[in-house]
């Protein structure tokens, strides 16, 4: 999984790639909806062809297991979407 | 209108609060929306309770009318939203 990296011991960075700004769009969904059901919540930037996600635990300001399973989510989210 | 300012001559900044994370997931994919109908497309930032926004034209790497024109499509479909 090259997607995601730990950094500064407090929060996952990951950045995932898509054809266009629809594609993006759509996962931003999906991933906010994500964050929903879970009801754990990463910042998300979404740009032309890239989304941005910062995670971690705001109840700590760290890493906890659920950011690792929230990522772990938004990978398989991802699997969907058409590479280029 | 206090959500925008210009910045380094270069692009507008602005900033949307709302109460919740789920409005401010609803208010991203409306501009994503409008994004995609109007052919420009800003960077979009969502995290919990807030949506911030950049916006240029790229091809000209500035400022240019339509950016002005975003701003005031996106404050209309804000004032939808719940203030908090």
């Amino acid at each position: 999984d090259d997607v995601w990296a730990v950094v500064d011991d407090h929060h996952l960075e990951g950045a995932y790639e898509f054809p266009d700004f629809r594609n993006a769009l759509e996962f931003t969904y999906e991933v906010g909806e994500l964050a929903e059901e879970e009801w754990h919540h990463p910042d998300i930037h979404l740009q032309w062809g890239e989304v941005r996600i910062e995670v971690w635990t705001h109840k700590i300001d760290g890493l906890h297991e659920s950011d690792f399973v929230m990522a772990a989510k938004m990978d398989r989210c991802y699997e969907e979407y058409p590479e280029e």
